[in-house]
């Protein structure tokens, strides 16, 4: 792992869950150049709303999070306990209030055990290191059953840069801004406007083309924060630093969202849905999505059914347009071309299908655009899962 | 059952599916008014091709119907199949193409077996008769478990009217203009527009609130057809007459949609999703169809969980605005008032959400629109019926 110099992480049970850990921490040495994206669901929840306000100064120090409870469906107590939590940290740690963000995750309607958390943050002061990342990864998940931990050193002009990217997800995944809740930390020397600049356009390629269950949560949120510790000299425009940098945190974020995607809910399969040859990125991000988010493709999957018909009625439905007579549909080998069926070995293609990792192309030969959505099938398990989780 | 006059029904095996019925009729003694509502999906089904072009006529005699295969995905080979299918027609009940429609459902990708459908037209002439319509409703079902037939009698100024509809739904029901198949049959006396009115008004209001799996079919057909058999005084303009005439023809397709919505593939429950206080009856219908086709809604809902915080998302994250501080969810009792969570008995709740028919009322507080959505749950069954249908 490559750790990014001056931050310090932790995760523990706070109490708010019977077992496991559920209250994190990251903590840096300094305030850093921060920004952030959210979910665009209108029922935001509590923090959501909190750090949309406060990440305007584009400046944090530290991140508290919370699993267990999403502090969603909360009304004016829920972020009144918002509050609480961060005068609590600001006592705590002595930093401003306005250095402080705050997300939380899990079962939507109850309001937070603000006095656990409290003592939670107290506790925390005590343990915080450069080690703790792994603690603070699973102090964040809820029905992941892996932690989601991405590092990466780079080099820029001679000098060490290091990201390291942590995540949550597994259901509720439908980002549309952000994943359920992610956080980079990053020790590299940047200008905010060119934070943002690097987050926002990274976050549309990797997370916003996740999906598991089409549901977009109250709670996502991507935050990320560059202290400078490193010594490359400061990226303040869009020169080959900056490209060097963002591809390396679209690489960290590109990472996060394949190990969200394939610890989806009840997921046997992860399934790459390329849409190409569209009109715009735009085109094929709408069309992915929407076969991605078929219950008949991916209960079709599931079964190692190769029934390229349900792809084509979701590229019907999606509402981009098309042409009928054109459109090629792969799914392992070519089964549709130019819209007439090609015969094709049945048990080869359930192999193909039937394995971990597969891949749909679907190509209307329309244009340039191209997107790569991620998903999971839908199993019985998913249902087992969701059927008792309140 | 009140069979309108003047028409006449059949249903056979044609040898397209190994057993069951899988070739239907309708006839009308002579050429009737007609309109029809197709699917929006833009990988158009062959037949919803060509009906959408004969139907601006206006006028049909006969209705040809097939399952097994849904002739979607087909290309011009397709077009050509429903060309021989509409000319074998012509020939064996000498009337002009221009007044035969042709509707299929089942599988998408297959060629329909032109030769097999064309003796089973042929066998149909001899059987043809009012009483038929039952096993014409067999005929055209797929993974239906019922066969969805209302009929009406109606009295027009001391004339009688009857109305007879007829359905097939299950799975791929997310109609967008029309469910999956429907065709209603009517002696009533009046003019092509206003027949137009009644049926597109009333669809828009019974199929297009339905919703299984989200998934929007390619075939999505509802045809009807008025032979002026009544005596009833010819309806020709926005009177009592036709408000009593479109009331029970919404009455009809209300009741094949819930039919419809019942007999949803692997559905243990009907919800219906009551939306209310919104700015326009399509707000309340985005609304409803956002909720009903949450996976996580349909889901808890299978298991009896009270999660309302998955309505409150979903209400979220379907794009119409409203104000949180608000909205009212009931789930059997109300739940959230004001965006703020009631406590409640959690076993009375599961009582009430275990029954057969469940309501969920969501109340945005800000104007008087209104809809019901009707859904089905997500169950293991469902997942049983789409892993292995190709």
């Amino acid at each position: 792992m490559f750790i990014p110099k001056g931050f310090k992480f932790c995760g523990i049970n706070s109490g708010i869950r019977v077992k496991g850990k559920d209250l994190g921490i990251i903590f840096s040495e300094t305030p850093s150049y921060a920004w952030g994206t959210f979910t665009r669901n209108r029922a935001k929840a509590a923090p959501v709303i909190y750090d949309e306000k406060i990440i305007k100064n584009g400046k944090l120090q530290a991140i508290i999070v919370n699993s267990g409870i999403a502090n969603a469906g909360t009304g004016d107590r829920g972020l009144k306990d918002v509050y609480r939590e961060v005068e609590c940290a600001e006592e705590v740690f002595g930093i401003s209030s306005d250095l402080i963000a705050v997300s939380s995750t899990g079962k939507i309607g109850p309001y937070l055990p603000i006095g656990k958390i409290e003592n939670g943050i107290k506790q925390c002061r005590g343990i915080l290191s450069k080690d703790g990342y792994k603690e603070f990864a699973h102090a964040i998940m809820t029905t992941d059953t892996i932690e989601k931990i991405v590092s990466k050193k780079i080099t820029i002009e001679g000098e060490d840069v290091h990201l390291l990217g942590i995540a949550k997800g597994s259901g509720m995944i439908n980002p549309d801004m952000a994943t359920m809740l992610s956080f980079v930390v990053t020790d590299v020397n940047i200008s905010l406007p060119m934070l943002k600049l690097a987050l926002v356009s990274s976050v549309e390629k990797s997370f916003n083309l996740i999906t598991v269950d089409g549901d977009t949560s109250t709670n996502d949120t991507v935050l990320i924060m560059a202290n400078g510790f490193s010594k490359n000299e400061k990226i303040n425009r869009e020169d080959v630093k900056f490209e060097i940098f963002s591809n390396a945190l679209l690489d960290v974020l590109k990472e996060l969202s394949y190990m969200i995607a394939k610890d989806g809910e009840g997921a046997t399969k992860l399934i790459k849905i390329r849409v190409k040859g569209t009109k715009s990125f735009y085109d094929a991000k709408v069309i992915g999505k929407t076969i991605a988010n078929s219950l008949l493709v991916k209960t079709a999957l599931y079964g190692a059914d190769p029934n390229w018909g349900r792809v084509l009625a979701a590229v019907g439905y999606s509402g981009i347009d098309f042409d009928p007579n054109k459109i090629d549909i792969f799914m392992g080998k070519k089964m549709l071309e130019n819209g007439v069926p090609i015969s094709f070995s049945r048990s080869e293609i359930r192999e193909y299908l039937g394995k971990k990792e597969i891949e749909i192309i679907v190509d209307l030969k329309l244009g340039q655009g191209e997107a790569v959505v991620l998903t999971t099938d839908l199993t019985h398990e998913y249902i087992n899962i969701n059927t008792q989780y309140s």
